[in-house]
C-alpha cells in the first residue's frame, strides 16, 4: 500500500470511533476483549503501525497508580500497601488505595472506574475470583500472591518453602499431632502452596494432615477454632495459614487449659511488624513485605516501559523462633 | 460602577495571570497566602463576585480525595483509612492515600502535589507540624485529632474522658503507683489530653504522676520503657497512650518478673480491631474509628459543599476491660 494508512481507517474498518482505537493502542480505559480484537484486525489487516512518538505524547500519564487490596486495616495488607506507597512516592507516583474487602462486586465496581481512565498502572493483592476485568485490558498491572492472566506478573513469597520449615521445625521439637488451619477457598496453586507443604511434611513423617477452615469474620473464626480442642483434645502444635488465626489459638489454648509451648507448641504466619510488636513472643513464617514491595514496583515499572517482565518471581521467607515453640529460651516463659 | 467588571480586571489589578484568580476563586491548587490575600483585595476593590454557576463549571471535580496519615502500615491508620474509603467509595470518591510518617518534609513535598491539582479535598491525620501549606490553601480540608488552622474543623475522640475513666479504673482496682506512657512531641492541647488526665485523676488521689516517652522507633522504645521497672519497681499499674506500648510492656512484664494483672496492671489505648484480636485480653480504651471516619468524611462533604461545619467534633470512647486489670475473669487467666 503506497498511500499512508490512517487513524481513521482504522477506525472505519473495526467500526469503531476514533477514540476507541486511540485507546486501543494507547492502551487505556475500560475496553471489552471483543473491541481489543476487532481493532487490532483492523490494523494488523491494514498495516498499521501507530507512530510511537505520537503514541507517548498521546499517552496522558498521570503518575497515579492504583493498588487494590482486600483491605488496608489488616496489617498485612496495611504494611505492604505502605511499603509499595513509599517506593512510589520516590519514583514520583503518588497511590489511589482501593479496598476490595471480600466483595468481587466492589472490586469490578472499582476496577472500571480505575481502568476508565485515571491510572498509569494497578497493584493487585485481592482475594476475589472470576473478575472479568482482568482479562479486558491491556492497562500495566502486577499481582501479589495471585495468579490474574499469563500476561501479568505475579510477585510470591515462597508459600511452600516457609510452610515446610514451620512443619518441620515442629517435627523437630516433638510434635506427634499438627494441626493446620488455612482459608478455604483457594483461586490458585500457589494459594494452596502452605496446605500442600503442610500435607507433605505430614505425609513424610507418617502423621494425619488435619486442616481447618480459617474464617473472615473473627467471631466466627474464634468459633470454628475453637472445635479444634473439642475434635482433636490430643492436639499438640498448630501451623496457622496467618498470625490473626494464631493469636486467637493462644488465646483459646489458655481457655482451654493447654500450656504454650509446654502442651501446644504454635507456629504462624505473616509476620508483620504489627504482630512482632504485639506478639513479640510467637514463632511465625515472616514474609519479606519491603522487598514483595518493591520488587513489585520494579515490574511494574518495567511494564510501564513496555519492557519484557519475568511471569513470576518468588522471594524467600524467614521462620522466626520464639517462645510459642520449645527449646526457645531467651527471657523467660510465654 | 455601571459597566460589568470581568476576571481580566481583577488579574489586571492584583497583578497576577486569569488563571491565578480563577484558582483563587475557584478554591483549587497551590497558592501563597500573599496571592490570595493580592487577589482577594483586588477583587473586593472591583466589587466583583464570581458568577456562581460559571464557578462550578469552571471547578473540574476529579472525585479523588487525598488521605495523609503517618503510615497505614500503623493498625489505627490502617483502619481508620479503610473505614473513610469506604464510606468514600459510597460516595462515588475514590482515595489517593499518603503516608507522611514522622517525615515533614515528605508530608510537605506530598501536600504541594496534591494541592496543585489533583483532589476535591483533603483528610489529614498526621502528626508533623509546621507545615506552611496548610495555612496557604482553600482547598477543603477536614482534620483527624489534630488542629491546623481554626477554619479547618476537626475531628477528636474524647481523648481527656477516655484517659480519666482507664485512670480512675486501675484506682478503683487498687493500684497504688500508676506510670503513664506517652508520646513526647505534643502539637497541640489535644495531643497532651491523655496525660493532662493521667496528672488530674493521680492528684486528685494524691499519687505521684509520672511519664515515660513512648518512642516510635520499636527497639529504642522497648528500651526506653525497660526503664519503668529498674528505676520504678513499685509500678503496681501503668496506663500507655497507645496500644503498642501497652503489647511490649506485657512483654516486659514477663521478662522482669511480674504477673500481670496481680502484680501489675494494665490499660492501653486505641483498640484496634487488629489490636483486639491479636491481644483479645488486653484492657484498653476503644477509639470509635468507623464513627471517627464517617464523621470525618460528612464535614468534609459540607466543606465541598460550601456548607458550614463545626470547628471541632468530639466524638465518645469506651473503655474495654480485659485480664490484665484485675477483677476481670470470663474465661481462665491472662
Amino acid at each position: 500500500m503506497s498511500q499512508r494508512i490512517k487513524l481513521e481507517d482504522v477506525a472505519k474498518l473495526a467500526g469503531v470511533s476514533r477514540a476507541t482505537v486511540s485507546r486501543v493502542i494507547n492502551r487505556r480505559g475500560y475496553l471489552s476483549q471483543r473491541t481489543i480484537l476487532k481493532v487490532e484486525q483492523a490494523m494488523e489487516r491494514l498495516d498499521y503501525h501507530p507512530n510511537v512518538i505520537a503514541r507517548q505524547m498521546h499517552s496522558q500519564r498521570t503518575n497515579l497508580i492504583g493498588i487494590i487490596v482486600p483491605t488496608v486495616g489488616n496489617p498485612f495488607f496495611g504494611e505492604l500497601t505502605a511499603a509499595m506507597e513509599h517506593e512510589l512516592f520516590k519514583k514520583g507516583y503518588k497511590v489511589l488505595v482501593g479496598d476490595a474487602l471480600n466483595d468481587p462486586e466492589k472490586e469490578q465496581r472499582y476496577l472500571r472506574q480505575l481502568l476508565g481512565h485515571q491510572v498509569d498502572g494497578l497493584i493487585i493483592a485481592t482475594h476475589n475470583a472470576n473478575i472479568p476485568e482482568y482479562q479486558n485490558t491491556n492497562l500495566p498491572i502486577v499481582a501479589i500472591d495471585r495468579f490474574l492472566r499469563s500476561d501479568i506478573p505475579v510477585v510470591y513469597s515462597d508459600n511452600y518453602g516457609g510452610a515446610k520449615q514451620a512443619c518441620e521445625a515442629l517435627i523437630q521439637r516433638g510434635a506427634k499431632y499438627i494441626i493446620h488451619t488455612d482459608d478455604l477457598s483457594p483461586l490458585n496453586d500457589q494459594d494452596t502452596a502452605r496446605r500442600r507443604a503442610y500435607e507433605a511434611v505430614m505425609k513424610a513423617h507418617d502423621r494425619p494432615a488435619i486442616t481447618y477452615p480459617s474464617l473472615p469474620d473473627p467471631k466466627q473464626n474464634r468459633e470454628a477454632l475453637q472445635k479444634i480442642f473439642i475434635e482433636h483434645p490430643e492436639v499438640d502444635a498448630i501451623f496457622t495459614s496467618n498470625d490473626l488465626d494464631a493469636a486467637t489459638l493462644l488465646d483459646l489454648a489458655v481457655e482451654n487449659g493447654y500450656v504454650v509451648p509446654d502442651q501446644l507448641q504454635i507456629i504462624g504466619y505473616d509476620g508483620t511488624q504489627t504482630t512482632q510488636r504485639l506478639l513479640p513472643r510467637l514463632a511465625t513464617v515472616v514474609q519479606p513485605i519491603p522487598a514483595m514491595a518493591k520488587k513489585a514496583i520494579e515490574l511494574l515499572e518495567a511494564k510501564l516501559n513496555q519492557q519484557a517482565v519475568p511471569e513470576e518471581v518468588v522471594l524467600s521467607v524467614n521462620l522466626k523462633l520464639g517462645s510459642t515453640v520449645k527449646n526457645y529460651k531467651i527471657n523467660g516463659e510465654y
